[in-house]
């Protein structure tokens, strides 16, 4: 089981290559999983004015399949891939209309508090929210 | 009349004081443009491909009226405030959920053709699409 | 008298139209603030973390006078264009390798308290430090 | 062998939880490459221009070590991590003015045809510009 939504590569990805600039595939997946975040019942409005756990990334990965022009729509397939005791893994991978895989993300958040930055375990409520979602598979 | 849109504030857009970068505002902008034109059958990406003639933006101005956090939702109207013979002048005004104006942007762009970089008339394509959205008010 | 520093046109800062995107321009303004306050020793990152008094950007211009592409080196003059008791204008002039201005930007910042978001006087030490910088010229 | 340019962490790349969005890394590493290429006789802004051989991203990874925040300094160890017929990998690691290291980055860029899209082998005006910085040490 998967969470989709759509993004679309605005003028603002572009670069004078034609094409989207690299960094932009993880704004793509940013948008995204801010928008599972509100699916699942956490926007992230919450958890930055919350102030209590936060989750940076420590390790993120991209790959590049096909070029990326402005106005292309993308459905992004976004799947949790590891739900660890101190950190969750996300999955992403970009279609394009024609079925074409154009790339993918995959993201390592760690669980830590914000008052201190020290490492702490993953909420409950996270964790009950992101089960669903996990899956093995690529 | 107007053309009315949605744009979601999102983590990237804000920064360490809190509330979004000044830039996003212009961000919002130009993807509500993007709205736009797909709305009115001039999708940004037949105009870049096209590169026949461009809009680059030769003035713009933008007013900051509340402090914007990440997971706003806004409403965007966007107008026409202008049809030059060689530019055209786009409004957007922002609005937060409880109806108050968050801010408003203003741009002038330019007819230019994209072989030569010189000044050409505008379109009579896009004079037809925008003029039904052409207001003096504000 | 004003202050004078280099910012770098990045490929990140054009799109696939093969110049800067418009919004980039205002990336450049804020580069040259930043370098500004570091020069009258008030690092931003000390305005940011003493979280006392922030100056948020109510309003912002900016005119476009030479299509800018990737590598461009401009030299940026920033000149202070208002101090009033509550907000102050800074004025950011682009200029090519060859004398030619790219274009400008003005912004106006409130002085706000930053633990409660209203308006407050401008701090002498802001005041005392940009004093010098103080133009009428545009 | 290795080369080693200075990055600044700007307001813009840090948000609302306090620190860089961790796309901002990427736009250090870009800023990074863009100095690299420079340094060694082949500006960005030539091969853009050139429109012949491009070099765009096709995987790309990175990890996040300590938090970053506005006004951090990082000086950058760029390197040649590999140089294979049509393809080159670029390394990256962010320190601190303390010597801690902030985070790193990987890069692999494919070698293609500007006008088909196509892949094509490694200029040999590239490897030789190239060559002197390849290790094969982290």
């Amino acid at each position: 089981m998967g969470f989709t939504c759509e993004v679309t590569v605005r003028l603002y990805d572009t670069d004078a290559a034609g094409f989207i600039f690299s960094g932009a595939q993880f704004r793509f997946a940013h948008e995204s999983l801010e928008n599972f975040l509100e699916h699942v019942g956490l926007p992230i409005a919450k958890i930055i004015r919350g102030r209590d756990v936060l989750f940076p990334v420590v390790h993120a990965e991209a790959d590049y399949r096909a070029p990326l022009a402005v106005g292309d729509r993308l459905s992004v397939r976004v799947v949790v891939r590891a739900l660890g005791d101190r950190s969750f893994s996300m999955g992403y991978r970009f279609f394009l209309a024609d079925g074409r895989e154009a790339g993918s993300v995959m993201t390592v958040h760690a669980s830590v508090a914000a008052a201190t930055g020290a490492s702490c375990p993953l909420p409950e409520q996270v964790r009950t929210a992101f089960a669903p979602y996990l899956t093995t598979a690529t």
